[in-house]
């Protein structure tokens, strides 16, 4: 059995899967692409990982694999997307080229987009965009896991939201983070490896503070950062707050507690009062401000101020955001991507249902 | 000694002041209007006791109370403001009146800010915004108080963010916070009263976790929002530094540790990178996505999803952003404004300094 992987191997084993289920050519290409980027940056919980349950929604019915991506409206800056229920990665490759689009023409691009479904890594996105001289965020609403500070109720998802923008000669920053202080992943890994979770990070269904990282499944909840009302939770809900409103409430997908379930073993929402699940992506030309040079030079400055400054132990210096994921994807390329037994053997089910051998 | 005044007494008092230190009548009034604002707001370290900072730079020649406000570059849906070293509020006023108008051509309006100063309270802009149907942000950054994760060093301000954005028949959703767990005044408040701070805000000079709320006198920093590494400070250093990079890497203000003190005791800085402090303000018409009124409809949903959520405990129900602030609006333009003692004594003498009578 396998367990490392070029990218070029990897990239193809994914891109058959998903041409397979219908996908067109181009489309399969992005979803590979999107997938071995987070395994490349050493986040595999936004990996292949997922193929088995954007299958596994698409074999119920309840993602479309040759969705017709549409403008509904726009203006000079602006679009409203609709995901016609295609792959999420798809659907927010196609809006943030649209984002980039219109900033080329009006200086900024923004797009809200309704009708999607679980797009990967949002640092992906807004890379796209500094990569053309420009800001890029990306931002999208997910499962609802998290209790808003004083409620046990599950109202807001992790909310991811993705920063970037270039450097001169310094690779760009990129800040990209879930608006908790930890992901559900982490706390399954916790729960597989017999661990406390620390204090801070979950509560159980009465709302009071746990550590027990399988309590999610009994009614628990994700705190929003900041952990409690004194350390300032409230400032974390409002981030999760703002990803929700931009991503559903701007563009008419469904909020909080109502976004669709993206893994096929648990039932559609009854309830709907928006479409799908929804994203929200920025793109910025610098020189619509001032010239990029002096804006990616004063950056260079702005992360080597950063970079350099004292450190509390020599162990640990101050990192500038995007970093340690430059350092792992170099590691990673050049060792091949690890995939560890249970997902393979995953995947392999996953390509026996659509009838094909990997 | 009068303790309580009526927006309109202490409106006029503010207006007298800025006017006798030669504000353009509209100008004082603008300050007047955003001090105030903040005292009704239940936020008086933003109001009347920012007076004597501001006068005491501009009798340093340190602030210029007859800027040139110009706009320096732009596109169609952007603009790079010069603030030409005036208050912070007057600049601000006018960044974002171009962000709405940029908005209204081309959907969306987007102003960087350099050469700027402190501009009181950032939900007063983003809420500029929500009156006219679109989604407001407002940041600023300001004087490096808090040490990134891992780093003994300050290097950012509190950086705050707001977002505005209206309802139906709800008051609009403004989210207006610093990006730490606790601002300085808190602190000082804490200290005043010996009391400790909780843990998980405030570090000592080697960096080490603190609770004693006088530490930032003798090189201690506050943390970023989450507090420690475990608890996902490197997210709450992330958001700072986004402001830090809107605000000043890209309109080429003073970023982190080089913004300029806004208070007249503390030397300017040695070394100035960019142009004075710098703020970053956007504003997005509703109807650039799809109809004001689907969306305004739809976040009245959101709000009474929330608000209606079970709560840990009857005593404290889910608050939704902005609310608390309404609710202290609504008593405080009742009672009165409270001016503390200390305040008003150092009102008189900043107003005798101008040879004005109160």
């Amino acid at each position: 059995m396998p367990t490392k992987f070029t990218v070029e191997e990897l990239h193809a084993i994914v891109y058959k899967i998903f041409h397979k289920a219908g996908c067109k050519p181009t489309d399969a290409d992005s979803i590979a692409e999107v997938l071995i980027a987070a395994e490349l940056r050493g986040i595999p919980s936004h990996g292949i990982v997922r193929i088995k349950d954007y299958i596994g929604l698409y074999q119920k019915g309840r993602m479309n694999m040759q969705p017709d991506i549409k403008i509904v409206h726009e203006s000079p800056s602006t679009a409203l997307i609709d995901g016609d229920n295609g792959p999420g990665i798809v659907v927010a490759k196609e809006a943030m080229k649209t984002a980039i689009a219109k900033a080329l023409s009006a200086g900024t691009g923004w797009v809200a987009v309704r009708n999607s479904n679980h797009f990967g890594i949002a640092g992906f996105y807004s890379l796209m965009a500094a990569e053309k001289d420009m800001i890029g965020i990306a931002s999208t609403n997910a499962n609802a896991l998290v209790a808003p500070t004083f409620s046990t109720d599950r109202l807001l998802g992790t909310n991811p939201i993705a920063f970037a923008i270039p450097g001169k000669e310094e690779k760009p920053f990129v800040a990209d983070f879930a608006t908790t202080p930890i992901a559900r992943g982490k706390l399954e890994i916790m729960e597989k490896q017999g661990k406390s979770a620390p204090e801070g990070f979950i509560q159980d269904e009465t709302g009071k503070s746990s550590t027990d990282p399988s309590i999610l499944k009994r009614g628990g909840a994700i705190l929003p950062l900041g952990g409690d009302y004194e350390h300032a939770s409230y400032k974390g809900y409002c981030m999760g707050a703002m990803v929700d409103i931009l991503s559903a409430v701007l563009p008419g997908a469904n909020f909080g507690p109502f976004v669709p379930p993206q893994v096929a073993y648990l039932e559609p929402k009854s309830e709907s009062p928006g479409k799908g699940l929804g994203h929200f992506f920025g793109a910025m030309r610098l020189d619509a401000f001032r010239p990029a040079e002096e804006v990616k030079t004063y950056l260079d400055q702005w992360i080597r101020t950063f970079r350099n400054a004292n450190s509390i132990d020599e162990k640990n210096k101050v990192r500038i955001p995007g970093e340690p994921e430059y350092e792992k994807e170099e590691k990673i390329r050049e060792s091949g991507i690890e995939i560890i037994p249970q997902v393979w053997e995953e995947l392999l089910k996953t390509a026996h249902s659509l009838d094909l051998k990997l």
